[in-house]
């Protein structure tokens, strides 16, 4: 998909939005919302997006939606700070195939970072069950 | 650097801020300031940063703050886009050593991917002159 494709709503966002595939939620509001990857990269590892604005990539949203995107990121990432004590914190937004991204609906990584361990390659582990993530979503939840 | 550590102002970025280090400038306002990255991993690799804002990472900013931050990688990243045409685009930002943060002024990367050509290593490029960034600069400001 390049940088100007036009949203397509049958991605896989889109369907967790409806509610036609579920998610393991961490924070939702109105606007957004945050759930585990089912691909993790390391152990809480998690993906923040909008709910009603329909961007493909960064380049797709309106500064004020893409304010509580950003917002919500902070948020999430504190409680994924606070849970689960990682080393360091990692904050990643792919636009287009080329960088990356494989879901074509605008979402922002966050992706806790421990010492001695090496991050997975995306998709290297998984997709993980909802019942094998719950344990360290609940630690985040509990810390948000 | 641990995710808690307190903000020293000795930083470079700090510098580049108070104008005691130079930088080649992409975009400015009261609040915030684009340059290009003197260590890129990819032609056009840039980084945005809040200009009064003391945070060490993302754990440190005010949330205003923050989505005036955002905001201007967003506008930055449409001008590497429109700019450079590359075929994708990545947004990094690291919270902590570990995490692979060098400078502990919060700041986001703008990372302009290209089809066939391998990002290199942080830090394995550089430090680039100001000369050898300034067409490259120069093509993105143009295009902001």
């Amino acid at each position: 998909m390049s940088l100007d494709s036009s949203y397509d709503d049958d991605n896989i966002f889109a369907k967790i939005i409806r509610g036609d595939v579920p998610c393991v939620k961490l924070y939702e509001t109105d606007a957004v919302l945050g759930f585990m990857d089912v691909f993790p990269q390391s152990e809480g590892h998690c993906l923040v997006i909008h709910k009603s604005a329909t961007a493909t990539n960064l380049f797709d949203i309106e500064q004020d939606a893409l304010a509580e995107l950003t917002a919500a990121v902070q948020i999430i990432a504190e409680g994924v700070k606070a849970g689960l004590k990682p080393d360091g914190v990692r904050i990643a937004q792919f636009n287009g195939a080329a960088a990356g991204q494989t879901v074509f609906h605008l979402h922002f990584h966050i992706i806790p970072v421990y010492e001695n361990t090496t991050l997975a390659a995306h998709g290297s582990a998984g997709p993980r069950t909802a019942e094998s993530l719950e344990p360290v979503a609940d630690k985040i939840r509990k810390a948000i």
